[in-house]
């Protein structure tokens, strides 16, 4: 890791969003199939079309900063996905289990929206004004899909009668 | 993962949560030394006296739940951790290494946005209100010290004239 520079580590950090992507892109399928509500798979399925648009908003990034992904894995959205990959896998009620996977995908949204936050501000101080915005642009759809999944979250509670266990 | 109630999927996440904080008041102090500048030292400083705080309260939200550690590992937090890591033991400019810590501390603090929003809301549906309120008034801390960060990060950019290597 390359600390000489703001411009090293904006590029790091550049690297890091789009091994984040790629992981997203990959796990998205296998939470789609895990959900059970149509609302969180469509959710889920909407949120695949949008990271593949991120994807390739990124490739346009590194087109302009002149490089090319170079094999660097995103650390932390690999522990987020395992945490989302044991949910996959365990057995249990279907809307307890799409609540762990609302809860699993909003960490990873928020994931994104500290790494854009930051690659954001990054660009923008180093003078990437077009890039800065392109990344501005990721971030906001992350901080709607985030709010989404608070929604979605709040109907499956009430769709499952949790509230009706209320005690107190 | 048992994700047979709502119940035993709030309590996973209160234990992941606990495993969360421990494993950030661990790598804090790590963070301060290789930290350069006086302000951010002392941010991370009295981050660390927040989490102690934090943990405390879950210690109480665990008390009413009647459960105890289970030696739960939080992956999510351990990637983050391990992300933030390589950058403490990178070589590098002063100021960029500072950017860099705030970029891991935003990941984790945005985890933990997330996390606590999450288990808030679970606590407040499942009918503990006390025990949502504890979890709130943490959610609340997070979003603080996040917005603290971002403060620092844009003095940090200043300060290291970066400003000044505006291209466009």
């Amino acid at each position: 890791m390359n600390l000489n520079t703001m411009d090293s580590l904006f590029e790091h950090d550049v690297h890091d969003l789009y091994s984040a992507e790629k992981q997203i892109l990959e796990a998205l399928p296998e939470m789609i199939s895990a959900a059970s509500s149509q609302d969180l798979r469509s959710a889920f399925q909407k949120h695949l079309a949008v990271t593949e648009r991120q994807l390739e908003r990124l490739q346009g990034v590194m087109h302009v900063l002149g490089i090319k992904p170079n094999g660097v894995v995103c650390k932390g959205m690999k522990g987020l996905l395992a945490e989302g990959k044991e949910i996959i896998e365990a057995e249990g009620d279907p809307s307890v289990k799409d609540a762990a996977l609302i809860g699993a995908a909003q960490r990873v949204e928020h994931y994104e929206i500290a790494a854009y936050g930051t690659a954001q501000a990054f660009a923008r101080e180093l003078g990437f004004a077009d890039v800065a915005r392109s990344l501005d642009m990721t971030l906001q759809e992350e901080g709607d899909t985030d709010k989404e999944l608070s929604g979605l979250a709040e109907g499956s509670f009430f769709r499952s009668g949790i509230n009706d266990s209320a005690r107190q």
